[in-house]
């Protein structure tokens, strides 16, 4: 049964069948709102069969819900019923938390996704953890997002924001007891070299990540 | 079989059997070296029958080893052998991961242990996650040990301990998407209520954590 993997990120969003290869784009941002998102997603993939969807979205969820506003997109996403809109059975997980959970491939790994903002999740055999580190204090009053997110790259420029990348991810990995980091999001390409410890996430993961939310074999906390 | 559960804090070792009631305790301190616990653990329980340890101990603790030496203790902890000195079976666990083990009664739960240092552990059905939270930044270039360990509450007072607290606690809850947040160490009776979604730990649990460390049924990561 084919599973329609949605990873709504914060430029945009992207979608792939589970048993398919190719992947469709639609525009996400700053002012994306839930429904907008659906109209579009169903607009893009009228051709395709499928019969679940796994949705990652860029913001807090529990139990498979939401439990606040993702910050930056629109709102709306709350309140509002992702699987009614759908029309089929459809799990929602944090984004972050969908593509660490495609990379994972052993021992404790911490995933942090260097985007828009700054997704992280904690992935150990059979369990996917979601975290919200992004929002703690890390320097001059700023959070790890400020210095991380694509705000801090533009605020501090390349070189200084890999100086950041570099100890953020050694405070982390020492704070999690990590055995390995996977560093995943859009502007991981702007790290011409990896902290130590540190392994290259790849985007195609989340997919991956959405067709296992529906393996009995994962949970996802 | 009876256990010993073995509680290394960082003012003195709590021990008692996994079937038994009574809890003995012997000095601990900064200079405490293994070899001494391990002296004075035999020596308080020449009496008591047991043929396995639990041993939990305030430094970071991966696959059921130190990784790093205990900060509020003395040195020699990384390179020496608990199992080879007390001669029976035995298992090493951070001691916050110990008695956040003991504490957990369901969901996602974050412990944090406020005594000399700050424990920190994350609980969910079947699973102990030990963490360092404590060494993270949190303000003013001081970490969250700085502000809320012993030294924190000597330097800042109990007023102002009381309102680090509460915000840390909001912020680690946060970051770590927890269901509930178990207070424990000795410092938290020095707390008169407890910020919101807070439960107050209890130090025996410690030795139910001991215990549920040789239940098939649990992992410690």
């Amino acid at each position: 049964m084919p599973i329609l993997v949605v990873d709504v990120g914060g430029n945009n969003v992207k979608l792939r069948l589970s048993d398919g290869e190719e992947v469709r784009r639609v525009p996400s941002g700053p002012h994306l709102r839930p429904g907008t998102m659906v109209e579009r997603v169903r607009a893009a993939t009228a051709d395709w069969a499928f019969e679940r969807v796994s949705v990652g979205v860029p913001g807090p969820v529990k139990n498979g819900r939401l439990v606040d506003e993702p910050a930056n997109l629109g709102g709306g996403w709350l309140a509002f019923d992702l699987e009614h809109a759908f029309g089929v059975p459809t799990r929602v997980v944090n984004d972050a938390a969908m593509q660490a959970l495609g990379s994972w491939e052993g021992g404790k790994m911490l995933f942090l996704g260097l985007g828009t903002g700054l997704g992280s999740a904690l992935v150990v055999e059979g369990l996917v953890l979601s975290l919200e580190l992004a929002h703690l204090p890390y320097r001059r009053k700023r959070t790890y997002e400020d210095w991380l997110g694509t705000r801090g790259l533009e605020r501090l420029g390349k070189k200084r924001w890999r100086a950041a990348v570099v100890d953020v991810v050694a405070k982390l990995a020492a704070a999690m007891v990590a055995d390995e980091v996977v560093l995943g999001g859009g502007n991981v390409r702007k790290l011409d070299t990896l902290p130590a410890g540190c392994r290259r996430g790849d985007n195609e993961r989340a997919f991956l990540g959405g067709a296992r939310l529906w393996d009995s074999g994962w949970r996802v906390l």
